[in-house]
């Protein structure tokens, strides 16, 4: 079914304690969609500047995205991004910003986009994601990302949106923020309790937590030896896991957690190199293949 | 078959974000033996001073633990260690430590001691834990833990000591300490390769990965809602993992996941209460109940 992801577009510039890279492709719609690919194509709204490469969009499209949502502002520059990772490859640092052309992004649904069935909003303003929510009227399953930005600036309009969406997805320190709670279990079930019907929590190199009304469980992180690039990891998590239920196209709780364990997975090709350059590299029978060895390890 | 552990016995008392415990039983040897009688009676070596109140030797007794090998000092005082967690519950203080009868230990096995076929040695010099591994002749596994203190300062004895031992159980920071590495798998199997035939990293809420030659793997913590003292959970996963492979008789790779999941399981009992207090309420069929919905967790 259809999977509709808006978020953002961006070219990042990361230090990583062996190597940099600078303005290479990024941003949370570009992960998601490429990690969604694997399973079905995704449907991309977002907004890039004339300095954007025509090479990545044509990437997209090899992959079956659906580029026509992608707003090209005329004079406008990229959304940048800057980080640098510790040396324990979990914790990062953003050095510089400049939301540029995403400082004004109002998203836009092509009118084919509207009807989509599964929407993903990647972590913007519940303001824009409400907007989301407002346009795609077609949809049977919204899940939404945050982050602490919104948590601490627009509490009230992401209480709103929480009301809104089926699925959160949230970094660990995010839930502990968002519920005043340091327990991971209890946040979990108390940002349900703000409103959607499952939460997602992700712990990074630890895996994720899934929380509904009746379900609590924890998922590891495949075990990586070779963390080369860490960005996207979350995104990319969130990709394989929606995309997945859009090619089910349902989203029973058996098919969430086969959702999840795809999402881990996808997520550990992400952080074996820079960018996106592992998953260009990979096809769905690698991360099958994972996926069966990932299931081997939790299996006594 | 028969189970021999090493290790400290102690009176700790314990913050927490929410209360305080003065002088309750505690000690790795204790905590193991414990979490070990579920499934093998423990033979327990170790040392307490007069003070030490004689209901905790009953209440061991009571769980079958052979406590021949605890020495009282006369005149001594039983070792003291008192922590302070930190509002997450899973990062502590130590706030004062008294080695008291601790320093002088000199551990002696009793003669019917000497032929245990599973050994664990807690945490310990290594000099004393080699003294262990002299007298225990008779063993098929033996298994220690092992600390930064060591790490830092009785590098070269710790070294020999990795060489003469099956398996070696340690926290992700000492793992990362020990090898330099910050990459937990790479760590991990760096550590094999210093002597242990198989390794168990202990993530602490994010649960533990074992490594030996052919298998790498990590098992997530069981989902806890009221973690109310994580004291012990370290070594009550070390007492769950060889009390099962006591009880079993062997150390397949099979039965060392199994192994595992006991470990993790019992560990989520042990933080639900303060000191052994959830332990002592529970039965073996609770542990059984809770290992089947952790498989279940796992299933996908």
């Amino acid at each position: 079914m259809s999977l509709l992801v808006v978020g953002s577009v961006a070219l990042d510039s990361v230090q990583t304690p062996d190597e940099r890279r600078d303005d290479v492709l990024g941003g949370s719609a570009v992960y998601f969609s490429v990690a969604a690919s694997f399973f079905a194509p995704a449907l991309l709204v977002g907004v890039v500047g004339e300095d954007w490469p025509a090479q990545h969009t044509e990437m997209l499209q090899k992959l079956r995205v659906d580029t026509s949502g992608l707003q090209v502002i005329p004079g406008g520059k990229t959304f940048r991004w800057t980080g640098k990772y510790l040396p324990n490859m979990n914790d990062r640092e953003t050095l510089e910003v400049h939301l540029n052309v995403l400082e004004q992004f109002n998203p836009k649904l092509p009118e084919n986009f509207r009807k989509s069935k599964f929407v993903f909003l990647g972590n913007d303003s519940p303001i824009n994601q409400m907007k989301v929510l407002d346009q795609a009227d077609g949809r049977l399953l919204a899940v939404a990302d945050t982050m602490d930005l919104w948590i601490n600036i627009q509490r009230d309009k992401l209480d709103e949106m929480l009301t809104r969406i089926d699925g959160l997805v949230l970094n660990d320190s995010e839930a502990k923020l968002l519920t005043g709670d340091e327990n991971l279990v209890r946040a979990g079930h108390k940002v349900r309790e703000m409103g959607p019907k499952f939460v997602v929590i992700k712990k990074g190199e630890h895996g994720a937590m899934f929380f509904s009304e009746h379900e609590t469980y924890v998922m590891p992180a495949y075990p990586t030896a070779q963390v080369v690039d860490p960005t996207g990891a979350g995104d990319s998590f969130a990709g394989g896991m929606m995309g997945y239920l859009a090619e089910r196209g349902d989203f029973s709780p058996k098919s969430l957690k086969t959702a999840m364990a795809y999402g881990i997975v996808v997520a550990s090709f992400t952080v074996e190199d820079f960018s996106l350059e592992r998953l260009k590299q990979i096809r769905r029978a690698d991360v099958d293949r994972r996926l069966e060895e990932y299931q081997q390890m939790l299996t006594f």
